[in-house]
């Protein structure tokens, strides 16, 4: 697979063109950040477990309708995805309260929702990616509002389908964050990534709060054992699925 | 008027029982604070003009239809007021962009909105007064949805009210917070002020970005003639009412 030009680099990918225009290479990287980039380090190994986390569960949700901009894996850090054109969105599901939520609601980290959350934040560091009222989206042009419906509503069939089969895994889908695109027909696809840096996993056989942490709270937090809880995360799915070797 | 006890103490203003146990004293205070209290001062005779300000413009609105918790004004810095449950929450109607909006969207302050917004916080100082969406103001049981329709609704009555008549006055209402509350009988009446404090009010006679601000943004950015400001506010007010006293 021949890489071109490096297109984009964000936190924890580097996009490049490849060969085919309607065709990226995204490279993970082991690089870490939370609180908006102002805490930074290394998860070792981070790049290859989230890719092929990621690539496990995008089959998964492709395998069960959800149009997403997987290809392949070339290796075991690189993922070969259609292009997409990003919405400046992302979709955030939660079944538990936890983070932001608990910090501008006051529900105590923990509490059950009554039904899942669907929100909405404006992807833009320089302000922090703040939550979007339906209201300020439409003013600020982010999509339309049938999109919002339907991104709504991909949202809430992708959180069924993980939450069961996370269930499978003894893991608590707590909460995660999605972003999609529109390809060049202008259909919505799924797109980045899924992975202990964008879901909050609960281990299921742990009852400590902090020990039954999977995800990337256990860096945000100083908690140690980050990689060991991704590796466990990633061996936990291929548990579930039956498979034995990386994706490809 | 006999006042009993002291019931509430805000920060602009002390609400007291009174001898009729639906009715209560507010005392308009001189203290003015921002950014959550962060910063704190006193603005010399604001009690009383903001009490004026708020007399007059709430019987205004009653006139107008708009149910209030106005009863009269003892004295030029009191209110007495039917009794209200209060709802936590902050309504905030948003003609031109300013404030926290333009923070938290990169809207560039004075960018007139294509329609008003309407926008509910949650009235909690410990978690900074949190914006709100739809989904959370129901998950927290702040209001029903019926209840959020009503108050949206009275919320654009009031601005299309308010906005004509300040700008008779020769000033913008840029944007202004109210609060509501249900009396005995489960009705929704607009309570608390509405004053310089609680509006963005812009000068139509001057062009100067600061000098236009006749609102409590002259105390938050120190920009000093804070007093004068507020002073023109109601004499303007008065004026355009053609009434030459305070109101009692």
């Amino acid at each position: 697979m021949l890489t071109k030009q490096k297109l984009y680099e964000g936190k924890a990918k580097i996009l490049y063109t490849t060969e085919d225009p309607e065709i990226l290479l995204a490279d993970y990287k082991d690089d870490a950040t939370a609180f908006n980039a102002q805490k930074r380090g290394k998860i070792v190994g981070k790049g290859q477990m989230n890719c092929q986390i990621a690539a496990h569960l995008l089959r998964l949700l492709g395998d069960r309708g959800i149009a997403n901009h997987l290809i392949d894996c070339p290796s075991l850090n690189q993922m070969r995805v259609k292009k997409v054109k990003i919405f400046p969105l992302e979709v955030v599901v939660r079944n538990i309260a936890a983070g932001s939520l608990s910090l501008q609601t006051g529900l105590a980290v923990g509490t059950v929702l009554p039904q899942p959350l669907v929100e909405f934040y404006y992807k833009n560091d320089d302000l922090g990616d703040p939550l979007l009222t339906c209201d300020r989206l439409l003013l600020l042009n982010l999509a339309t509002l049938e999109q919002v419906e339907q991104l709504k509503n991909l949202a809430l069939q992708i959180n069924q389908i993980l939450s069961d089969f996370f269930n499978n895994c003894a893991i608590t889908l707590v909460d995660f964050k999605l972003e999609f695109g529109l390809d060049q027909n202008q259909k919505i696809l799924l797109a980045d990534e899924i992975s202990p840096d964008t879901c909050r996993l609960w281990n299921q056989n742990e009852t400590d709060p902090q020990q039954k942490i999977m995800d990337k709270d256990r860096f945000r937090q100083d908690l140690g054992q980050v990689e060991t809880a991704y590796q466990q995360v990633l061996e936990r799915i291929m548990n579930q699925l039956g498979v034995k070797n990386s994706i490809n």
